[in-house]
């Protein structure tokens, strides 16, 4: 789908809240509808603001140093550069889009949402563009499945450079090099490689821990591949000598994970499908070590809707992408988490 | 200074303002009263926040993911994991604290501070750990020495590895390997490697684009050392036969970015020894090509405080670092940009 039938496809929810605009700041929400700037430059410095309206005239408001990248997008009466006063060009472009305006107030600092309420009425407006990118159109799951195929070869490759000494930093790097070698534009998100108990850190970053045989290890990782992520976790073990618990440990997971793959299909709800793998959990005893949501989506950004676990509320539907992804983790002794990435297709699914 | 020390001075700061307490939310503020995660996870997805109070108390609240790396930083009584509600257990820790409390409002969506301020007012307060920020402490200078070191070594090999037939991506991979390898934790933002006329884009983005002989280059590269950036740019002729165009236009550049390094001297306004530069720009009748403001702080992030142009208000003082990056910009042509760092210390200043 072109980035123009995507806003097009925006048209369509702006009339049915009766908006006559939209003003987008969240960058992956500005990249998908317009095809500029996936990334904002700093925490504190947008790229850039694209106005989609009603009426099909649409705005990319940016400054000269990104003029020549937004060309690339957007015509020469589309694209408005703004030198120090962004909210005075901004609030001229809202002018001459009518009178309701919704803006994304989750992707604006509450200071610049002041600003900009201070000459005209904004209506928060947050999930619409969401709201299109849950369902992945053709090209969003031709860049996906990129990106997954380069992430199996990554996972496939990786059993091979172990050595023991290592560190988990080392790991770190090389895994890096291989996805950004092999067509990948940047990591997904830092990379989790965690031997034995810092495995039992989900947000575990790598340390200058050294492997040793007869060790646990944990790969969370992930790589942006024509703009989409993806996101895989292994755990296995490193040595001959397997202990009986990270074994045990391991059977669950990958059992909870099979059945809860098994069970998928759309139009169930998300939640229905969760509760399958929390009572495998519970049956064993184990529910208190499994201590995050079962999965997410998986797209432009690495987090994003839907959440999947006993909370949700939504169905599964054709074209979303979602991670499963069970864990079970010991304090200082031993962490286990599979994950994978399942597309939901019209009559079942497939896991990327 | 120890992250401790500099929530002391933030407390004097709070004094100063009658402010109980401030809810710190910006990453790299957070990470230097801290020490705490200097990036958030995701672009909508916070990786905690610190409550810094006039008092004494401090609180850093973020969820189990992140709790064993935050005890690094705080004491378990100063630790506050807050599992899905955010919002009810930063009002629980905020009712602790006073009645008049600040909160970085530009670091806050407007939809969060909307949820914060539902349970009390809490006043808009920006700036306050960034006027500390701006004069780096002995800790600091020594990290940013480390970073611009590297970035120095980094110049200084890149020439040996220039061949033709090299693209814009492939150098500025090289360049981000040599980095990673040698002690980077990441770029401090994505490199700026162009040749030829696209070096007059002042955000070019590497592309296919392949280097020929005698060709004008343009480097503008960062890296992150102990959590310091480094940011320099060089332009230079690869070939035997440099063009008049590209040395006249590369003298000039030189010329300015001398005088104006030459006029720096603590306790100077900065638009005074920014019009130095602009003055032999405008002599030589090519004003209109510099395009951007002179130079901007450096540290935590790659642009901080001071701003450095003929429209700053400040002046340069002991413990600031700065850019000095004068450029001119002839479109699909040429592009010329110098920029060095340079620390301004009690007697005078050093180039990093």
């Amino acid at each position: 789908m072109s980035f123009r039938q995507r806003r097009d496809r925006l048209r369509e929810l702006l009339a049915e809240r009766s908006l006559d605009a939209l003003v987008v700041t969240y960058p992956s929400n500005r990249y998908y509808l317009s095809g500029f700037e996936l990334h904002d430059v700093q925490f504190n410095e947008s790229s850039g603001t694209l106005v989609v309206t009603r009426s099909g005239k649409d705005y990319l408001l940016t400054d000269s140093r990104y003029e020549d990248a937004a060309k690339q997008f957007v015509s020469e009466d589309e694209l408005v550069i703004y030198r120090r006063d962004y909210i005075g060009t901004l609030n001229m472009i809202l002018s001459l889009c009518g009178t309701r305006i919704g803006f994304e107030s989750n992707a604006v600092s509450a200071h610049r949402a002041g600003l900009m309420q201070s000459a005209r009425r904004l209506e928060p407006c947050n999930g619409l563009v969401e709201r299109l990118r849950l369902h992945k159109d053709a090209e969003e799951i031709a860049a996906l499945k990129k990106s997954f195929a380069l992430n199996h070869a990554m996972l496939k490759w990786v059993p091979g450079i172990l050595r023991e000494g290592m560190t988990e930093r080392e790991l770190a790097w090389e895994i890096e090099r291989y996805f950004r070698e092999n067509g990948a534009s940047e990591l997904a998100f830092p990379s989790i490689v965690a031997f034995g108990g810092n495995a039992a850190l989900p947000h575990a970053i790598p340390s200058d821990r050294k492997l040793q045989e007869n060790t646990g290890i944990l790969l969370d990782v992930g790589c942006r591949v024509d703009s989409y992520c993806s996101d895989q976790t292994r755990s296995f073990w490193f040595g001959a000598q397997e202990s009986d618990f990270f074994r045990r440990t391991r059977d669950i997971v990958a059992r909870v994970q099979e059945e809860v793959i098994r069970s998928m299909e759309p139009g169930l709800p998300l939640a229905d499908i969760a509760w399958k793998g929390q009572h495998i959990f519970e049956k064993e005893g184990v529910a208190d070590h499994f201590t995050h949501g079962l999965g997410h989506g998986v797209g432009l950004d690495t987090h994003e809707q839907p959440s999947f676990s006993t909370a949700s509320t939504g169905r599964l539907e054709p074209g979303m992408t979602v991670t499963v992804e069970p864990g079970l983790y010991y304090t200082d002794k031993l962490g286990i988490r599979l994950e994978v990435t399942v597309l939901v297709e019209e009559n079942g699914i497939t896991v990327l």
